[in-house]
C-alpha cells in the first residue's frame, strides 16, 4: 500500500511519489522578460476584492505584469508567458506585518504551474491563452484570451534606460515593500464552507540585466458567461476598477529563482 | 473588505465571488462518447499506488477510459476531452464500505475543469493534448501527448452492439461496485506534510443511448524527465504494470450529469 | 535525381513522392454536422468580390457555412473545424455556364487541409482557431479567431424538423445550382502579375442523416493590422457588408464526400 | 466586378485586393535565434530527393536548423518557431550556376507564413507543432510533432565563442556558397502531371549579434501513416538518411531580412 513520506512533498496524484526533486532542478527561470503596467484606481472598489487582514497600501494601485518564462530549470528547460494582476497592499496580521503585492489573479498559458502555484503557494493561478511578447517599431505588446474571446492587452512603448541613480532610487523605494502575497483557499467537498483558507508569502528573486520605463496601457474587456463561463466574472470586476491615473511603466530582461533557500514560502498569521 | 459567503463554494481566486451557479448551469455533459479498455495487470505492483483503507478488488484490473465531452452546461456548451486510469478497489473506511474505481490519474486538454476535479472533489486531473475520437475503418482511436511527447494511445476494435439481455447481465453486475473515488490532497506551504488529506466519492448518472463492445489495446510510452518533466513519473508507473489479460472494451455514446442532487460529492471516512 | 511520375499527385515538397493514395484513404468525411447561415446583402458591394466571368444570382446572397468535420479517411481518422464564406453567382465562361456558390474565404484550423483545398483546387482557405459546435439550451454556435483575436461568430436557434415533402422542395430547388467554385491564383516569385490564374470547380457529395431549419446569427468583427495583419482586410470587408434579410438557417449531420470518381474537380472555361 | 492590378501581388483570396504592405511591414525579423545541426550522409539515398538541374555538392551534407523567430515586421511583431532541412546542392541551370542549399522541407508552427513561403517562394512548408527553443545546463533542444506524435528532436551542447578569426575564415568559406533554393510546384486540378513547375533562389540577409559553436544531434523518428497521413513519407525519407558524420554545430542571434531590396526572390533557369 502506497504512504507518503513525512518530509516529502507530494501534489495530487499523491500516490505515484513526490515532485520530482533531482540534480537537475531549481527555482530558476533564467531567461525572463517583463513588461509591467501600473495604475491608480478607485479606492473602495479595488477594496472590495481584498480580504482582511489585508489592507489596501496608501493609494490603491493596480499592477498589470506580463512575464514570458524560458529555460525554467524544473520544466527542463520549457517555457510558459503570464499576466498577474496585483493589488498594492499591507499584511495586517497578528505575527507579520508586511508591504507588498496581493495577487488578484495570475494567467498562465501552461496547466503544470498553475496547478503548482494554486496548490503549493495559493497563488490564484488561471489558464489564458497569452502571447508571446510582440515588439514592433518600439511597442511592446502582449494580451491573453480564452475561448476564442479577449481578456486583456497591454503595451508598453516609449521606453528609455533610467540612470543607474534612478535606479538606485526607485530600488531603495521599494525595499521591503516587495512582498508577494496570496490567499491559499479550498472549498469543503459537496458543501459550503472553507476546508482550507489561509494566507501565504512566496518570496523569489531577481537578477536583472536590463531595466527600461516608458508609458503603458492595459484595456480590459468586459465578457459574457456565454464569451468566458470561468472567468467572466473577474474579467468584469477587472475591468470596472478605472484607471485614475497610470505609473511609470517598466520592462525588465533577466533571471528570477522562485525558490530562495534561506526565505521560502510560508504561511502568513 | 471581501469576506466569503458561509454556504456559497469559492475557488481561487475567492476575492471575486463564489463559483457561477446561474439559471443555466447544471452538471449535465449532453453529448460524450467513451471508449474503456480495461485488463488484469500484476496485483502486488499494482497495490503499490493504493492508500489505505483502499484495498484492491479481487481481481486487479486497471481501466483507461477516454472520454470526448461536448455540449457542458456548466461550460455554455463548450467540451473537452479526457483519459482515465482507475483501479478496481474497495474502500474499507470506518464509516463507509464501498467497491468502486480509484482515480489513479485523470489526463484532461482544459485546465478549466482540471482546477474544478482537483479542488473541489481530489480527482488526480492533470493536462495533456489528447485527441478527438478518431474513427477510421472501424477502429476507434485516441492519444494523449505532453510537451511533444505521446503519453498513451488507446484503440478499440471489433466492436459490436450486445443483447438487451448481455446489457442487463453486465449493468446487474455493475451495480453496486460503481463508485468513483479519490485522493483530495494537498501539502503544506513550504514544507513537507499534508495540510489537507481525506478520501472522496464523486457519483455520476449517465444515460446511454448507444453500448458496444469490442476487443481494446492500450499503449503506455515510457518517458524521461527531460521528454516530460512533470509526468514521467507517473506515466512510467502506468507503462510498468503488465498487461496480464484485456477484458472486453466498451464504447458508449450519451449523457452524463456530474452533479447528482441526491447523492452529492463527500469526504469518505 | 528525383524525377515526377507523369500521372501522379504531388504537392510541395513533391521531391519525396507523390500524394499518398493507399487503400485506406477515400474523399470520405464520416462524421460531419454542419449549420449554415444565409443572408441577403448588398448588391453592389458583394459584387466589388467577384472576378469575371462570375456574376452575383439574382439576389445576392451570402452564405456562413460551419463544419465540423470527423472521421477523415485521408487524414487516418483526424478531423478539423472550418468556416465558409460563400457568394452565390453564376459562372458564365465560354464553356461552362453553371449556377452555385463562388468561395469568398474559408477558415480551417488544420494546416494540412489548407494546403490540399488551397493547391489541388484553389479553394481559398486560411487558418483560424474554431471552436467545437457549442450546443447550450437549443442554441448552436461557433466562433473563429486568430492571434487571439475574433473574427466571427455564428448561432442557429429556434431548431425545428421540416417535413419530408419540404426538404423535397428544398432539394429540388437546390438542383443544379449547388456547384461549389473558387479561383485557384498564384502570383509570379518576386514580382507583381499572376503565375497561374483558373477558376475551378469541386464537386462533393453528401448523404445527410439529419436536416433542421431555424434561425440564424451572424457577428463579423472589425480588426486593426495590428490585430489580424494576414487577414484584417478579409474580415473588414466581410463586415462591411450589410445584412439586409436573413434566410432560414440550416443545420445537418451525415457524410460527406470530396472525391466523386465521376465528377472530378476540374478548372472552368 | 474584382479585377487584380498589374504591378500588384496576391495570395488567395485575391479578390480582397493584394497583401498588405504598409509602412510597418518590412521584411525583417528582428528578434531571431537558430541552432544549425549538420551531418554527411549517403550520397546515393540523398541524391534520390534532388531534381535536376541541382546536384549534390561534393560532399553530401544534410543540413537541420532550428529557428526561433520573434518581433517579425510583417505579422506585427508575433513569431513562430520553424525547422528546416536542407542538401547541400549546386544549380546547374542553363542561365544560373549556383551553390547553396536546396530545402528538403520546412517545418513551421504558424499557417501564414507557410502559405506565404509555399505560394510566393515555393518553399516546401508545412505544418508542425514546435517547441520553443529549451535551454536546460548548457543544452539547446528544440523538437517537433504533429497529430501527437514526435517528427524529430535537436540539440546543441558544448558551446563555446568562436574566435574573431574562426568566424571570418568560416564566413569566407561561406561566401558564394549560402544561396537558398525551393522547387515551386502545382498539380493541375483534378489530373495528374504539373500545373506549374520552378526552381527558386529567395536570398535573405542576415545581422548577427552572436555566434557559437558546438557538437549536435539530430533524431529522426518513424512514423506509420496511421501516426502522421499527411508527412510519415517525408519523416521516414529523412530518417532513412543515415548520419555518417556529425559537422560542427552552429547556434546564433540576430536579425534577419527575407525580402532584400536590390536581391529579390526569383525563378531559377
Amino acid at each position: 500500500m502506497f504512504t507518503p513520506l513525512a518530509n516529502s512533498s507530494y501534489q495530487m496524484p499523491a500516490h505515484f511519489g513526490p515532485r520530482y526533486q533531482g540534480a537537475k532542478t531549481s527555482g530558476w527561470y533564467h531567461d525572463v522578460t517583463t513588461m509591467i503596467v501600473s495604475y491608480v484606481t478607485d479606492r473602495e472598489l479595488l477594496s472590495r476584492y481584498i480580504p482582511a487582514p489585508f489592507e489596501l497600501a496608501e493609494t490603491a494601485v493596480v499592477s498589470v505584469a506580463y512575464a514570458r518564462n524560458r529555460n525554467v530549470d524544473w520544466l527542463a528547460g520549457h517555457g510558459y508567458n503570464l499576466i498577474a494582476v496585483n493589488a498594492a497592499v499591507n499584511f495586517k496580521g497578528q505575527r507579520d506585518q508586511l508591504a507588498g503585492n496581493y495577487c488578484l489573479v495570475m494567467w498562465e498559458n501552461l496547466a503544470d504551474p498553475i496547478l503548482t502555484g494554486r496548490e503549493l503557494q495559493g497563488i490564484p493561478k488561471i489558464y489564458a491563452d497569452i502571447s508571446d511578447l510582440d515588439i514592433h517599431e518600439g511597442r511592446w505588446r502582449a494580451e491573453a484570451s480564452h475561448f476564442g474571446h479577449p481578456i486583456v492587452d497591454l503595451e508598453v512603448a516609449e521606453l528609455s534606460t533610467p540612470s543607474a541613480e534612478d535606479i538606485a532610487l526607485f530600488q531603495a523605494a521599494q525595499q521591503d515593500k516587495d512582498h508577494p502575497m496570496a490567499w491559499r483557499y479550498l472549498p469543503n467537498v459537496g458543501a459550503g464552507g472553507e476546508a482550507l483558507s489561509e494566507f501565504t508569502l512566496f518570496p523569489s528573486q531577481n537578477q536583472l540585466s536590463e531595466i527600461q520605463v516608458g508609458s503603458g496601457q492595459v484595456n480590459w474587456q468586459s465578457l459574457s458567461w456565454e464569451q468566458n463561463p470561468t472567468q467572466f466574472h473577474i474579467v468584469n470586476a477587472l475591468a470596472g476598477l478605472p484607471v485614475l491615473d497610470y505609473l511609470p511603466a517598466i520592462t525588465t530582461r533577466g533571471s528570477c529563482n522562485l525558490i530562495v533557500a534561506d526565505s521560502p514560502s510560508r504561511v502568513l498569521r
